[in-house]
């Protein structure tokens, strides 16, 4: 089975990598479209199979159409091929031939959806769309905690395909969610490059399959992170109110299931952290649960808070009072000493929920030992006032080690999507920290450079043509031109 | 001692990564001056220990300090850091905020060389000079084959370091030249990349260490390819004379001690290619055979070749008349029906040396056959005329599949320095088909984003103030600016 859709998808590739950036571009609004014109049923599946309300899942899906449409621009834009030409050079020794280099598709790629993004990062999500704008043909393994969502945005994309005269299986949507289907689409000889966001252990799973293949392909596993943000003296002082009560939110927001949840907060002691901690308890303690994406997720966050919980020296210092019913996470935030963390592997571990964990320093030397302890990270905040910035300075250094993205006094949470963001990081946030899920460049995990050496004209791609007939911008001579 | 040095770069690199661009442009231009301060010494002592020809080595040795000198003259452009901005935009919903993103050295870079080029992809090679530009530090394990010239080019480097006052340990020169030591620089906990240029067996054995590790990290490798090159009747016809002449060059170049030795040729039978292999036969005849540069290669050349030569159907057509002497190579042309070499695996592996195999097909079918049958590959070429390439148009779909560089009417040796050169290709070319290990671009490989979110200006770096201080190429609000 899995073999006859790779290979589906490889005969594919053969036409859709030669399909022009234009008609890749009207595809993916189409899909957008489809998905839109699927209105409230979809919203409605999802909610009942996610448990995520219908605002959020609304919002979601705007995003989701947003992201195709942002690629559609791209394609049309056409400056992601990198299209770079140096002219011949007869005269220098050795003669310099006519090279002339651009972007092209790698291949079939499979993705593995999230389940905590159904729209977003699953079937019709940033993968999927970076990868059809590349070029690529692409096979999903839809999430088994919302296969009939997934079905239903294969088919928005299956129609695209049809009204869009793509070839057939240039997408395909596997809905066998056996562990061994998973591991089969990865080893299968005709993937090219993998795509995934989810676990730890999912993510790894997948690359140590990929990297011990005969011909090992490039995995792009978004496995998460805790995300730590550190707050600072002065502005624990002078923001308390605002910084817990911001925090609070973001702890809680979408019951913490986020991959750039804020799981820990580092800080200094003393009385400004006193009365942060203060807030942020009564904030805490009136956040109403609400039920978790599934039954694994629910279970797997009571398991891991507890077993954080129980580690020596960790103090349970804020918790929703209301009892959580069936399937509701319990908004928790502990506190534990910056010596006793830096001993504790465990605490160092993503719990996957509406769960913080305060690391409390004695000074800035401690502080700096805790946040540089901590592995890769997909984002790190610092809280702080302009004074904190200046009597912390080399703080600043550390930050560009340890996350794909630096927030500056606001929340992890929430990743917008636009060229300059960066969602990944060093490992283990991502299996590759020289790429980004999230904004335009997600397009590069996808697709490898090819030069041309003195091609004739007529048989080089449009975008490497001497009359650059689609206008795009390119590199000539080491100088950027668009005419 | 392998853990002391990893330790000691990465010691170096937290202040090396904070070195302007302009800084580590004097210091690669300084690296390039005492390279030639050398002078015939360095040259004398290459040839003595890889029995490459004077003229040969200081060809070579240009390479290498043109290489340094362009990775100065892109960190003084300063575009290679793509710098992206997205102002902040607060009455989007959800709110737009300020996101800047730009490349950053990835960590200290551990560098093999290669034995074939012991300048310009050795010490202070490719490899080298693009993760110092990127500002990573760099840890090179000289090759065992050349270790006196590459502590003579190490010293180079160290005498730059002090004279540009770079920390110390920026640049540090393993001479342990086991198996072991290889294997712990490439598991270290603070190797943060590997770059090699080799076998396959040594490339793949580096890659395995690394995707094993706790956590993974880029390596990449780069082990050569057999080029096939495709010779299309009409040009067989027409330019039979010239073709043959130019091929048999190519294949005895250096003796043929080249990742982009053309190994494989491959053409429709005829009187036309009759013709072509009675010219290519007394050009090879007349070859003058030469030393190769280290035992081992000599001893693995003849094994391989007599191995290939020994199988089912292939006939030595063409042989230097000379008898080679001591570690010296005898050049050698061979063929194959198409039909025998699609049988038979050991024919598609790199010979070494100067050897190549010519498959002849009965049609265009079974030469699209045999082409689409190869591994991934450096490059491969195209040796035909117009009507050729009116008449073989399908032809042209497939090579872009196969490698990293495409050649016209040419030869796939002669690699130039260039922003539009690709020397990389799929596996197993080189372990990851997104990067190329020659031209500017091979700085990508030690790179990765990093995005500041709603960052204060005086703390961004340079490259990402609102002023643009470093008046760089920058992409602002989705439209490249410099001003």
């Amino acid at each position: 089975m899995i073999n006859k859709i790779m290979q589906q998808s490889a005969e594919a590739f053969v036409s859709y990598r030669k399909t022009s950036a234009e008609s890749r571009a009207v595809f993916l609004e189409t899909i957008a479209a489809n998905i839109e014109s699927l209105g409230e049923e979809l919203i409605g599946k999802a909610s009942e199979e996610t448990n995520l309300p219908a605002p959020r899942l609304t919002g979601e899906r705007g995003r989701t159409t947003m992201q195709l449409r942002m690629f559609a621009q791209m394609l049309r834009e056409g400056s992601w091929v990198e299209a770079s030409i140096d002219t011949a050079n007869p005269d220098k020794v050795p003669a310099k031939p006519d090279l002339r280099k651009m972007l092209i598709p790698m291949g079939p790629v499979v993705v593995f959806g999230a389940s905590n993004f159904p729209f977003a990062y699953s079937t019709a999500g940033g993968d999927t769309a970076s990868a059809l704008a590349a070029g690529c043909t692409v096979v999903v393994k839809g999430h088994p905690a919302h296969l009939q969502t997934s079905t239903l945005v294969a088919g928005a994309i299956e129609a695209a395909i049809v009204a869009c005269n793509m070839p057939a299986h240039t997408f395909q949507h596997v809905t066998d969610s056996s562990f061994e289907a998973g591991k089969a689409l990865v080893q299968h000889d005709e993937t090219a490059a993998v795509g995934f966001t989810g676990s730890y252990t999912g993510g790894r799973a997948l690359w140590d399959y990929a990297a011990a293949r005969k011909n090992p392909i490039p995995v792009f596993s978004e496995m998460g992170s805790i995300n730590p943000v550190v707050l600072l003296p002065d502005t624990l002082d002078v923001n308390t109110e605002s910084v817990a009560k911001q925090y609070a939110g973001s702890i809680t927001l979408g019951m913490g299931q986020f991959c750039t949840n804020p799981g820990l907060l580092i800080a200094i002691q003393g009385e400004g952290l006193n009365r942060f901690l203060d807030v942020l308890s009564k904030e805490i303690d009136a956040v109403v649960p609400a039920k978790m994406l599934h039954k694994g997720i629910h279970k797997a966050y009571f398991e891991k808070m507890e077993a954080a919980l129980n580690q020596k020296g960790v103090k349970l210092v804020a918790r929703s009072s209301a009892t959580p019913g069936d399937m509701e996470a319990q908004p928790s935030v502990a506190t534990v000493e910056a010596g006793v963390f830096l001993e504790d592997p465990l605490l160092h571990e993503e719990v996957f929920g509406p769960y913080s964990l305060l690391v409390i320093c004695k000074d800035e030397a401690e502080l700096k030992a805790v946040w540089r302890s901590l592995t890769g990270q997909l984002t790190t905040t610092l809280m702080g006032t302009d004074k904190d910035f200046a009597t912390h300075h080399s703080l600043l250094d550390i930050a560009p080690s340890i996350a794909g993205r630096i927030v500056f006094n606001g929340v992890p949470t929430g990743v917008d999507v636009s060229a300059s963001m960066v969602h990944g990081g060093p490992y283990p946030a991502s299996t590759d920290s020289r790429f980004t899920a999230v904004g335009v460049n997600a397009v590069k995990r996808w697709v490898r450079p090819v030069c041309y050496q003195s091609c004739p004209d007529a048989l080089l791609p449009d975008e490497l043509k001497a009359a650059n007939p689609l206008g795009i911008w390119r590199l000539v001579d080491n100088v950027w031109k668009k005419d």
